[in-house]
């Protein structure tokens, strides 16, 4: 391995080390020595590519960032409605929570007291992306009489809070099967009938663990 | 004052600013010391009433438990319907998520990581209560044609926990006005229609900030 790769890699040992280490020990009571040795890493090659907590906590943030953009970039992308898109979404993300424990740390981090670092707020972004799915939803004509696209969106943002900080605890919470229920129940009050026969509560490329 | 009221009033002190000083700062970080400068007491008195501060914490998760009981008796025993019931309730818990710090560090102390003690666990304890009043709904048949009960205590238990976390940034999303929009939304989906019009979206003995 050339040098550089070898930096990418300890680099990336680093963050899925610390990334374990603040979602089972919170973000304040996380070691720097802790992270180093489940990383395998030395003290001083931590300090050579993070020279403080925080910096490593926002480097955590940004990689959970970059998969959050990933999924939002899909959801633009996709063919499709806005609704389906945004189903396709939320599986998504509940599937990255499950899986990777950097996006769950990232989210965490956002969350937690006595920290407020200069790294991205995830939690936003993910509410602007819903905002805007369901604001295009909104001017094709997509969603229900009398349902606001503002509505639909606080609905759709605290209930994934919601999965997510359970999901944290349990993990059946952000299982897809429990997604899909979660979206057999409230589908119907968000789309207009005749668009609702078009729609899956599924998406066909993210399994996972058992549901609820 | 007699000394067992000026005890009773000291604790009453130290639980307050506990909860303040949680909420700030987080569990991790907050020191004893920080706790009774807070509280205007001394370390010795703090000392007195709460040897560590694992022991502080689980009082503030008891007391914010207390109050959330309250809230479950209310609505146990008030008349009306038993969906009527459980909106009153997620007002109720909402209000006091805003109003009362200790109840707030209560519900964040139960996620913190890094921290299981003895206490309470309020969010089990608040979705066990939803599932109970849908269960009744359900029983009485004013449940919508095909909505479980389970999968409507999954929507309102997330959301609920959605509100919550983000009402701890943003105090706009456990306003009443944003809560009464939420069931404004999920109602006509949850409720057999023909009980739907006996049923309000707002609490009259609840009033809070303004909303999102």
């Amino acid at each position: 391995m050339v040098k550089q790769e070898r930096a990418a890699r300890t680099r990336q040992l680093l963050l899925q080390a610390a990334a374990e280490v603040f979602v089972r020990e919170g973000y304040a009571r996380a070691s720097l020595s802790t992270i180093s040795a489940r990383a395998g890493v030395s003290n001083g090659a931590l300090h050579f590519h993070f020279e403080t907590k925080n910096l490593l906590a926002e480097a955590v943030e940004e990689c959970a960032a970059a998969t959050l953009r990933r999924i939002a970039v899909a959801a633009n992308e996709a063919p499709g409605s806005a609704l389906q898109r945004l189903i396709d979404a939320t599986h998504r993300l509940m599937a990255a929570l499950h899986q990777d424990v950097v996006v769950r740390a990232g989210f965490e981090l956002c969350a937690a007291a006595g920290r407020r670092g200069g790294g991205p707020d995830l939690r936003r972004e993910w509410q602007d992306r819903v905002v805007k799915l369901l604001a295009e939803a909104e001017r094709k004509g997509d969603l229900a009489e009398g349902v606001t696209a503002a509505d639909a969106a606080m609905a759709v943002v605290t209930s994934t809070v919601g999965f997510e900080m359970l999901g944290s605890r349990d993990r059946a919470w952000v299982a897809p099967e429990t997604v899909a229920r979660f979206w057999e129940l409230l589908l119907p009050r968000l789309s207009r009938p005749e668009v609702l026969g078009e729609l899956s509560t599924r998406c066909a490329d993210v399994v996972g663990p058992p549901p609820v």
